[in-house]
């Protein structure tokens, strides 16, 4: 290897084990397509410009068109990174005088940003996707479920009955935020550093918005400096990742919860499950424990990226070749996530008579009751809440007598002569009567339900409707600029 | 104390070390305040609906308006959290057949989470104001720096001139996007989850977009389970402070290399320095230093909330209690930060000689050069990169013989007889011209950097505006619900 | 305030807004006392050394004992610290000319990194002590419950049937290893700074060994730069701390888990338990939840002091100040936890029946039927493995026929011809003699668990007896040095 | 592919996304060995307890030796993980009524505990080391360094003038205290589980201790249930790697420091440096950076195992199987960069003159000429710091008359008159006097600094004795282990 960047400054070459510690070859993989892309953009930007001539810039672009074909295994994996050893593979086809103009009114610091935000725009794109399959299955398995009672929880204690849909609408309102908060770091990723050269600029005579456009980025960074030293978009991408995922590990936790004998309200599909190696009987909910443990992968590279970025100065540091592995770990982790835990919901089976009946046990009406009591007896909430907690110490659901004679003890009143009677008190009792009387805005009654699930769906449809704008303007783009580099070297 | 909670269901009062370890009080002091309004927009609303009388309204508003003033001191401090603690008072107050109806219809569960919002969002829209404070200063300092020339760095090497002004709205930029994700957190922190009641609402004939807007909100939670076990807005806040202090770990970073004798670029004013104890010689950028450290509170203390959260089942679990603080003390530190940072560079001292003589060691203008021979020889960037990398292993500004030599040796050729004169090569290692040269979007040139600091103007009266009007907004709401409240006390 | 450090070399002071964002002195309650020690040792110092007379020493020791009674509360809080503050008021009391000299070879650097491990020797000690007793709480628990049947959870499914002894001892072996930890971090705490000065010692010639002596430290640290600016000691501590935290996240996850009407299996005290503000029947694990969420402090507080310290030059930076809050908020968080975790523990009500009527549910003694079929038939395991696994998928236990069916199924052959008969099976699948058969070391038959506990007993008293060792060694030098105090003072 | 695990219990197979997510082959190529010699270890126990024939021993050892020749890459990785893809192909060489019989008597989990263990062993062991390596370089360049004048830095200001032995011994001594951390927790590491079956231990007679001895264990655990569920290692060890990574970040900020123009201090080998793609002329500390950079990944590894542990119930969870990926990545982080971080400082040139110029600049020597005033005038020390603090806000070094004024001031009194003279003065204002006087323990004072360096030599060779004594014994236990093997192997 003849080092084309080291030979000038530089008299001796890295030994192997310093050139495995400093090299991103491996990783490099992430932006491969991304750098060519790039390439393909910024030369024909100096073409227009007048500061390569049309020819090199064909020779150019058909070099880097056969490089993207050949693969990144096909590079030189001795260079410390994507973009050199590709310029080298260039200058080796097309000759120095021609390969060598490629890097006019550049640096790789640039570069490198343009490459990941490239990828990361197309990364988080498909993640928006993949997270408005899941709130779209999540919000038909609760279009299913209107009706399956459940116990509703408080403190993993039964508190009050609610049905399967409002649950897992929780979490997919949840999951709705992460979208928004997608497109809101989307539109932060999306904007153009080409051009920032070293962090200067440069003294050529580029045209930054017309690489960005070619790119489909939708603006062009407004500081040089700033453009290559910038990680925030990192940062806050990290954090959206581990906000997802720690979601993720909430449902996830349910999910072997409910898998439990104890619970037994669902079982997965064999798919998502596995057996032991010792225990023959057992079918494990490895799947669902995997999406939690996982979640540590998306906390890690949000420490990681944070540790990197802290108390660096302006502007490219070497530091920062090690802050995007970070990212693409995490998105990867994170999109195989999505991806099976909308599988695994979609293909569990619900057992809707265990939910049901425990439901009903640990006296899960019991706000119901007071809430009754302050109707129809006319006393303070407050004191209704003490009169049913003192019912509530016995282990049966209290019947018109019970009631009666704490609420002379508390009250030194009767409430069967404040208007409480035997059917007021069963109708408290009934589970499925607290859900229907739940009909405020938000709530499990099956009304509120459908119209929460609507509204859902209407939010659905604008995100989906959003992210396909952006992604059809990135991928007309690219479209675009492919002709392009046909049309010039069919010129050849 | 007799405990309005615990009197029904359960039998032995905590001891004092249970009680400290459980009572949330000492935090409780961030959000007393927003838990007397939603107490207010609840009861007004209770009231509308026809749930408590006119007469027992007026009544517990005039009560909640006395603890108001009395302030959260006079509490007592016994109970196991404020909400519980208010409510008590009141109930001695207005007798509990009056204040035991307040909390109908309601939980501490969607109380706690409606009062973390109100605050939330009083902290927030401040810190934007804060943030939008900062930046405007530190545009204010570039357009004075225009001319101010000094080396720009690439790991921490002198790697080409750039100017002050340029430099620092580099960092300004990234401010400005944490700008954009204050107002991105901003909106999902303004969403009501009052009504939620315990997570499955309530049988009560509620009416959860009158209590929205009473407290200004921008919109109802749409689940009800979700708006009382979501925490994920607490993490995307913590996310957008660690972001931020990161960044000010890295100006502050810069702030004490500068102040260095090495460096010697600045010089703190005395207010933000501090000596030493033995060594009496000692000016320290103590402030700066302590920005960079304070970092570490908002990287904790989103760690600390990821961790509460990871794996937490729905709906509302004790554990959440433990997540506030964690914001409070990151969100407060984080204005004070940004606070100090706006002084601190506002009444720092620039050393412009140093700066300007620094700018021309270590050949910082080599790119220019190599640009030259580009632009003067025609050569392709590589070689000329080659030319340049020999000759700035010598330790001296190289002279048009030097190039001249180092050209043939590489090229075989003449480089003078390819154009290059004495002029070019002097114009080149000029770094005032080296700058002006740089008028590319987003460079260092002066023409330039007026562009992107009124670029950056334009944006930053938009993002003040934005805040202008959600600020006016829950002041005018919060205004008028005190309006209704002094009307019902008024007709008692 | 005249500003007895600052009136040298720097003109203003500070407003408010800064002295708050710098002032330490909200923390410095934490070595307040510690501070006091280190005056005392140090002015004791250079007078045995004769760098200070006699008499001022006697004055100087005098004044602090007399700031040591007044307490903090009485000192200047406009000072940006605890040790200038309490320099300012010695001088007050005895004079410059006197109260002037005991700052003389040292530094607030020194002087505040031997405060910070003093203080922390004493939590860490104190901490040792309770994990000692909540350990000590886990063993006789689990002395009293041997006979105790429960499920075994793999993947939070039915297992293998095992005891509560040897669950609960399962906890106590790794918080066995947490104490370890505990002993190695204090081992490194324990060692002197003092004397290193701002970083580079001191030309008067005091004796390092003498002051780490009076203090009670194990040795003196043996690079001046190291003692001063590192914090390693910190990180290490606060490790320690989360290692133990996210242990006890465990334990209390059980907690909640086991007192949900689903498991069944605990009833924590009323003391540990708390009810809702509107769902009065309900008697939730509070504090075994917001142990299980303080994890987040310990998580977070390490990650701030990883944050805080890294890439940090050498020597003293302002940063390190923020170091220590993180450490005191973790330790006495973890601290209260390991106290509330052994009150809750030893006061739990376990209901057996519930705990034994699921251990043999869900077929867990599939185990034993498998290593049955491999011991009485000969097969290997990985057969019978798949025979148990195919009976497993009836819901009911298997009989000798369904045995004998699968078998030949599986194997084309006959076990009850190779030996199995009713008897065998009926052996296999009951859970008390499964449990009594796992008798290696660690498992849970009654006499291995017998062992296993004296085994425990064993460590635990040789760690008791090491931690006295170290208290003993500090409590008798401070008691040493506070006689030498009481002598010079009555000297006077 | 028959899945022989699969088989008996769960019908359909994963599809390849679920394989994919859930299969740990990727990683398991760090525990391929490991596990390979624990089936070693396993089934020459069960043969000696007669739990498996000789005959059989004899089939399985050499299958397994075949296997282990073979590598991993010859296993089919359509299976979920090494331990059943081996077992797998076993029983495809030796038939499933010999290879069955392997797995008897233990599980997965007992068997990966063992897997992690033994193999973290021999990493840990390596990295200690390496550790002791690059402490012996780093005490090497001290000793040629007890000369080379250099400022101390406090707050990156000059301090005081010290020598590159005493700075670069205080990195040395933290790292020392790492060594003892690492030592610490291999203690901990090095305890077998194996024989803890699935948790509950094994009803078959088989003989922990023997497994232990055979595999090199100081101890067996004691608990089967913390055998297989107990990760607090891999957070300790996570922790220790973190505290390690965090110390190389702030050595490596001083050589990127240190390499700038503006410090000047040293030049990092060409090796261990990279040029600009752009900027021909640089010569960047690249491999600092990244080292700094790196430290990102030992934090996030960290916060992964925190977040994945936190919560976990008892026992074995598939969570876990996302555990071990971060501490093998940590620890390959962590070695590679020690072992960089020794040639990059044993290759540095250090620009002694440089150092020694800016030794004096900064008027670093006023704590000495204040100390002198103290033991030559008798004046307080806080009075001269005051005296002193006023000379230096000058900007030249203060003459006899400067000092005499500004005595006069503060005084109202004669220093020369107290003593005072020219000799006095200039001897304080000499840096290499100022550091000849520091000769108290851990001072930069030449002979003080040997005895610091010889007593740190001595901790060195008891770390290197000890960790030889861990290593041979383990060495030795294997291949007595590979012996038997042999042995058996020949029988057959």
């Amino acid at each position: 290897m003849s080092d084309i960047l080291r030979r000038g400054r530089l008299d001796s070459l890295p030994d192997e084990e310093i050139m495995r510690y400093t090299s991103s070859m491996e990783d490099d993989k992430w932006i491969f397509d991304s750098d060519v892309l790039v390439d393909f953009a910024h030369t024909i930007m100096l073409k227009e410009q007048g500061i390569i001539p049309t020819d090199d810039c064909a020779k150019i672009l058909d070099g880097l068109k056969r490089i993207r074909e050949e693969g990144i295994d096909s590079l030189d994996h001795s260079y410390e990174d994507i973009h050199i050893s590709l310029e080298a593979r260039l200058i080796d086809m097309a000759g120095e005088d021609v390969g060598g103009r490629m890097h006019s009114g550049r640096s790789r610091n640039d570069e490198v940003a343009t490459c990941i935000r490239l990828r990361l725009r197309k990364e988080v794109l498909e993640l928006a996707e993949e997270m408005l399959q899941l709130v779209t299955t999540m919000a038909k398995i609760a279009s299913e479920n209107y009706d399956t009672i459940m116990p509703g929880y408080t403190h993993l204690q039964h508190a009050q009955p609610t049905t399967l849909a409002h649950h897992i609408m929780g979490h997919a309102e949840s999951l709705g935020r992460d979208v928004e908060r997608i497109l809101g770091c989307l539109d932060r990723i999306n904007r153009c550093p080409l051009g920032a050269a070293a962090f200067a600029s440069t003294g050529f005579p580029i045209d930054r918005s017309r690489t960005a456009e070619l790119l489909g980025f939708e603006e062009v960074m407004q500081n040089s400096m700033d453009a290559v030293s910038g990680r925030d978009f990192l940062l806050e991408t990290a954090s959206v990742l581990a906000n997802i995922m720690v979601g993720m590990s909430r449902i996830s936790e349910e999910l072997v919860l409910w898998s439990s004998t104890e619970f037994g309200f669902i079982e997965l599909s064999d798919q998502y499950a596995s057996t032991s190696s010792i225990m023959p009987q057992k079918k494990n909910p490895d799947t669902a424990e995997l999406v939690r443990g996982k979640s540590g992968i998306a906390v890690g590279s949000l420490m990681s990226l944070l540790t990197v970025c802290k108390s660096l100065p302006m502007s490219y540091n070497r530091d920062m070749q090690d802050a995007s592995p970070h990212i693409w770990k995490s998105v990867e982790n994170t999109r195989a996530s999505v991806r099976i835990m909308a599988g695994m919901l979609d293909s569990m089976k619900v057992d809707k008579n265990t939910m049901k009946w425990q439901a009903s046990t640990g006296f899960t009406t019991a706000t119901e009751l007071a809430d009754t009591l302050v109707r129809e007896c006319g006393i303070p909430f407050r004191t209704a809440h003490q009169i049913v907690g003192i019912l509530a110490k016995g282990d049966v659901e209290p019947t018109l007598e019970d009631i009666e004679a704490v609420g002379r003890t508390v009250l030194g009143e009767s409430l069967t002569e404040k208007g409480l009677n035997e059917d007021m008190v069963k109708q408290a009792l009934d589970p499925m009567l607290n859900i229907q009387k739940r009909k405020v805005t938000g709530g499990p009654a099956p009304e509120a339900m459908k119209a929460s699930i609507d509204n859902f769906g209407i939010k659905t449809r604008m995100w989906i409707e959003e992210v396909e704008r952006i992604k059809d303007h990135t991928t007309d783009s690219i479209e675009k600029l492919m002709q392009i580099v046909e049309d010039y070297i069919q010129q050849k």
